[in-house]
C-alpha cells in the first residue's frame, strides 16, 4: 500500500501516518519528493487491510498495491477447471446453462429439461425461490419447485442450478442443487456467502448491479475462504445511466477478470437484456469475448410465462441458438462441455 | 399501466397484449394513433404487477402509472410522526443520531455515549456487527458489542440504533436495539426485511449504492407489509463515475422522497464522504434540503479507531457541529428532537 | 406524448396542461382514471417538442410516444448502405477502419498505411488534431498531419478517416478526409454537427461518454437535417462506476441501435479498453453482436508511440487479428468490405 | 507519478518502463517489493503528462502523484477573489446570479431584470444562444437576444451572464457579456475554451454531465493558460442511474473542489432539478455546503415560458427565496455580494 500525502501535509501528519502503519505491525517506507511525500506500507495483507488510512489527516490518497483478495487471485494458481455432475467447467470447456426463469409447473419444467438435454445443454437452471423488487410479485414455488427440479434431474441427468436466498433454506436446496446460485442483490450478503462456502456445493456468484470487479472478487473470497473452491463468477449487467435497455452487459469484465482471477466466468444475457431479441447477439458477444459459459433463460411458452417471459428464449429455437454460440466459442478456443464419454 | 406498442407492431401483437392484460383480470383500453397504438391496463395493483409485458413482442415500452408500492406512498396518509424511546421522529422533529462506527471497548463506547447525551443528540448509534467488503477485515465485537450498547443505553437513556445483518441474530439485537439498522448492502435482502417487519421494532433502512428511489420504497414496503409502520429511510451516498470521493451524496433524493412517501428521511454524511472534513458541509446541506435527521459517526479518538476513523467526527467537536446543524434545520422549519419534558 | 398527472393534481392543473397543449397547436386527449388523469398530446413533432411540460404544476411524468428524431429513425427507411471511396458500408458489409491514433511522422504513417492495405483493411484512420484532457499534452501535428494523410491516401488508395475539432478547420480537413470523425467530447457541439452536415462529407459520429442512445440519435439528426445522409454511429465506451478499465464498452447498444435507426453502427474497442490485451476480445465481441464495422488503432512501434501507445495493436499482428474478426463477423452474417472488383 | 508493475511483470518489462521514463527526460526510481515492483517517475509535469504508461506491457496501474493542472490548483495561490462589474466574487462573497433561461421578449427580459435588481441579485443571466438536444427545438433569439440583454444591463446596471456556443459568435457576445457562460456540453470543447481564455472576459464554466472534478479543473486550465484568471466553476448536476429526477446535483463537489482549487464554485440548481419545487431546497443545500454562489432561473410567467418553464422560479417569489438563501449562506460564513457602496 502506498500513502500519498497532501502537498500541505505537515511533518507531524507524516509521522502520525508512519506511527499508525508501524502500530499495525507493518513497515513504513517514506519517500519525500519536492512537492509531496509518499509512504510505502509493507506487511501482511490482513494488517494492511486494517490500516484504514484513507481520509486520515494529511493523506491525499491511499493506493493499494496488493489486491485485497488472495484465494481468488490469478497469481494463486492456474486457471481453475472443475467437475460438476460429470461436466467439466473452466479452461477450454464452455458451459451452456439453460432453463426457465422460474419453476412454474411439472409440465413446463420437464418439457424444458427434456429439450435442454436433447439440444446438448451442459446444465439445467430453474428458480424455486425468486427475489422480486416488489413484495406483491410472484416469489416462486419454494419447496414444490425444488421437488420438481429433483424430478427433472433424475429424468435427464442434467446438473441443476438454482438460487438460494435465505440461509435458513440451505438444507433443502443442497439436496437438489448441483450449483447454488447467489443472486446479484445478495452478492454482499456475507452471511449467505459464508454458509454456501461451508456447504461445499459449487456456487454461481452473480455480480451486484453496481459492484466493481474488486468487490465481486472479495465476495468470492468469502466463499473460498471457507474451503469451497468451486466458484463461478457471473456477469449479468450493471446499472448505468442508459435507460434504453434494462442493464448494460459489461463484456469488458470478461477479459479483465481473466487477468485477475483463476475462477471461470459465466455471462447471463437474459437478465441484462430483458428482451429475447437481444439475447442471441449478446450471447454470441459473450462467447467471442472469452466467457467460460452462458446462463440463459428458456421457456416452452414464454408468452404465458409467470415471470420474465419476454426475455426467455423459446425452447424450440434453442438448439439453433446453441449451435451459433458453439461456433463463436470455438473461435475463442472453447468446446461445449457435455457428458464425458 | 400504459403499454406503448412499436410502430411496427402487428394487429396480432396488439391483440396478444390485450389478451394477456385481460387474462390477468385487468381491463385493456387500446387507443390507436397515427403512428403507434397505446394500451391502457386498468386493474388491481397486484394483477398489474404480474403482467410482465416489458419486452413482449411488439411492445416498445411499458409505462407504469401507479407506483408499485402503496403503504409507503405519500397518498396513503399524512407525513408519519412516531416516537422512539420518548423521542419524536418525523414532521417538524429533527433527529440527530450519533455515535461511533463500531463498538470497540467499554471506555470508547461510554465516553461517546456520555458526550452525545450532554451535547443533546437524539439517539446513540454503534455497530456490533459490521459488514465489510473483505473477509479479512474487522467484523465487529458481536454479542459483546450488544452488551456494551445495552450498558450505554441504561446509563444515558439514549435510544440505541444498531445494525442487523443476519436474520439468525434478530433476537439478541432486538433485546438492545430501539432501532434496527438495515445496511445498504442488505437493502434488497428480502428475508431480512420481512423479518424486521415482523419484529415490529423501528427500522432505519439505508438506500443501496445503486438503488433507485422506487426500489428503496419497494424495499420499505416489504417491512410495512408485515405491519411495522416505523420505518425511516436513509440516503447514504450513491455510486457514480466520480472517484474524487467515496460516494456521491444524493441530496436531491430528500425533497423528491418527501413528495413520494410519508416516511421520515435521514441522511448519513459519514459513509458518503469517507472524510471528516466533508461531514460538516454535507450535514448542513442535508438539513438545508429538508432532511428529518442525520446519522453521523463520532469517536473519542478517531486517529486510533478500529474502523472508519478518518470519517468520524471528534467527540469534543460534536457539540459545536450540532449547534450549526440545528441553525440550518431551523431555517428549513425543524426543531431538534430531545427528551420530551 | 402522454402526460401523467399526479394523484394530487387539481382540475385547474389538468386544465392548464390541456390549455398549454392546445396553445401549441396540438390536440389534448384527457383520460381520467380512478387515481390519476393521463393526457395524450397528439400533433406535429416540432410542436410537441416545444411543449416543455416536464415538471409543470400537477404533472408527474411526461412520456414521449414518438421519438424526437425522424431522419435517423428505423421507420424512415430500410437499412442505409452507402459507398465511401469505392467501399460499401452498412447492410451485410463489414468495415475495418484501422490506423494509428495520431499522425507522428511520414515513416510511421506510410508504414502503417501500407500494412493496412496489404492486410485488407477497408479504410485508414489517423488523427491530425487530437482533443486532449490536459492543455499540456500533445495536440497533433495539425496541417502537417493532414498532408501526410493525403500522401498515404494517394499511395494506398485507402479512404481516410480523420477527426475535426474546430469548425474553422473544416476546409483543409475535407480536402483530405473521406470520412470526418466527430469525437465523443464534441457529440453535442451543435455548431460542428451542423457544419459537417452542410459539408456533405461522410461522418463517423462518436457517442459521448454519458450520452444516451436517444441523444446520440438526436445528434445524428443535426447532421442528417442538413441533407448529409452518410452518417455512421460509433460506440466507444461509456462512463460507469467501474474503475478496473478506462470505459465500459456498451455492446448492448449495437442490437438496440439497429432497432432504432437505419444508420450503420461502428465500434471503437481501442479507446474503450485503453489496453492492447483487451482489444481483440472486445473486437470479436463487437462483430458477434452485429456491428457494421470496427475502428481500431494500429501502430508499427506502439512502445514508442507519441500517444495512446498501450492501446494500439502492433502492425505485424494486425492481419491475424483481422482474420479472426472476419470469421466472427461471418457468423453474424457480414462480409469484410474491400475494393469492389 | 508511480507505476505499479504487475506481479507477473518480467525484468525486461520493468526495464522498458524505466527506459521510457528516462527517454522523456524524467527520472525513474524503481523499488522492488516481495510481490511487485513500483517505479516512481519524477520530473517536469509536461514530460510526465506525455509518458502514456497506462496499459504498457507489465504495467498494472499508473498512479499520478501530482495533479495534471497547475494554474487551477489550490497550491498556486490563496482563494481567488475578483470583481465583475463592481461585484466581488469569491472568498466571503456570495453571488446570486438570476434571470430567465432564455431571452424571449423585451417585456419578459426587462420585467425580470428590474425584479432581480430590486430583490438584490448580484448578476443577471439570460440565454441568447441555447444548446438543445433536438435540432427541432427552439435555439434562442441570437443577436436580437444579445441586444435585449444590453438594454437590460444599461437599465439596471446588473452585470450580464450569457452563454457562448460557437467560437464565431465571440465578438458580439463579449460586447454585452460581463461573464461568458460555457455550457456543460461544451466543457471539453477545447477550441472554445482557448478562445474565451484569450478574450479575457470572466468565464462561468459548467461541469459536463459526466465530467470528473479532475476533468473540470483541466478544462479550466485551458482558459487560465491563456492568461484569463477570472474563472468560476459551476456544478449543475451529473448523470447517474437515478431516473426520478433530471440530474443528480453533486454537492459533495463543493467542499472537495475547495480543497483542490482556488477558483470560486457556483451551483446551478435549476438545470439539475428540472422542477421548481426542488430549486429552493437544493439552493439552500448548496449555500449550506459552502458554495460561492448560485445561478438560478427566474421568469415572470413560467407557465408560458418558451423553454424550461417548469424549473424557473416565479419573479414575485424570488425576493423571499433570496432571503432564505442569504440566511443559510451566512451560517456558512458568506455575505451576499451587491454593488459596493
Amino acid at each position: 500500500m502506498m500513502i500519498v500525502m497532501k502537498p500541505s501535509a505537515t511533518p507531524e501528519e507524516v509521522q502520525a501516518v508512519i506511527a499508525r502503519i508501524e502500530s499495525a505491525g507493518a513497515k513504513a517506507h517514506p519517500s519525500a519528493g519536492d512537492e509531496v511525500t509518499v509512504i510505502g506500507a509493507v506487511g501482511d495483507r490482513e494488517h494492511i487491510a486494517r490500516l484504514e488510512l484513507e481520509g486520515h489527516a494529511g493523506v491525499d490518497r491511499v493506493v493499494p498495491i496488493l489486491k485485497p483478495y488472495k484465494l481468488a487471485s490469478a497469481q494463486l494458481r492456474d486457471r481453475s477447471v472443475f467437475e460438476i455432475g460429470g461436466r467439466r467447467i473452466g479452461g477450454e470447456h464452455f458451459a451452456m446453462i439453460a432453463g426457465p426463469c422460474t419453476v412454474e409447473s411439472r409440465e413446463q419444467l420437464l418439457t424444458s429439461a427434456d429439450a435442454m438435454l436433447e439440444a446438448g445443454a451442459t446444465m439445467f437452471r430453474g428458480g424455486a425461490y425468486k427475489p422480486r423488487t416488489s413484495p406483491y410479485a410472484f416469489h416462486g414455488l419454494g419447496d414444490d419447485g425444488l421437488r420438481l427440479l429433483a424430478e427433472a434431474k433424475e429424468r435427464t441427468g442434467l446438473p441443476i442450478v438454482t438460487e438460494l436466498m435465505d440461509v435458513r433454506d440451505i438444507e433443502p436446496v443442497i439436496e437438489v442443487a448441483d450449483v447454488i446460485q447467489i443472486g446479484a442483490r445478495n452478492m454482499q450478503n456475507y452471511t449467505l456467502l459464508t454458509e454456501v462456502g461451508r456447504a461445499g456445493v459449487p456456487v454461481l456468484l452473480k455480480r451486484g448491479l453496481s459492484a466493481t470487479l474488486d468487490e465481486l472478487l472479495n465476495a468470492s473470497e468469502y466463499i473460498l475462504k471457507e474451503g469451497n473452491e468451486k466458484v463461478m463468477l457471473c456477469e449479468r449487467g450493471i446499472r448505468t445511466f442508459e435507460t434504453a435497455y434494462r442493464f448494460t452487459l459489461d463484456l469488458t469484465a470478461i477479459p479483465v477478470l481473466k487477468e485477475l482471477t483463476h475462477l471461470p466466468i459465466v455471462v447471463d444475457p437474459s437478465h441484462a437484456a430483458g428482451r429475447r431479441a437481444l439475447v442471441e447477439p449478446l450471447s454470441l458477444a459473450a462467447a467471442a469475448a472469452g466467457a467460460d459459459g452462458i446462463i440463459v433463460e428458456v421457456h416452452p411458452d414464454p408468452d404465458n410465462a409467470v415471470c420474465d417471459g419476454p426475455q426467455q428464449l423459446r425452447v424450440d429455437e434453442f438448439a439453433e441458438y446453441l449451435r451459433k454460440v458453439e461456433q463463436v466459442a470455438a473461435i475463442a478456443g472453447k468446446v461445449l462441455s457435455g457428458v464425458p464419454a
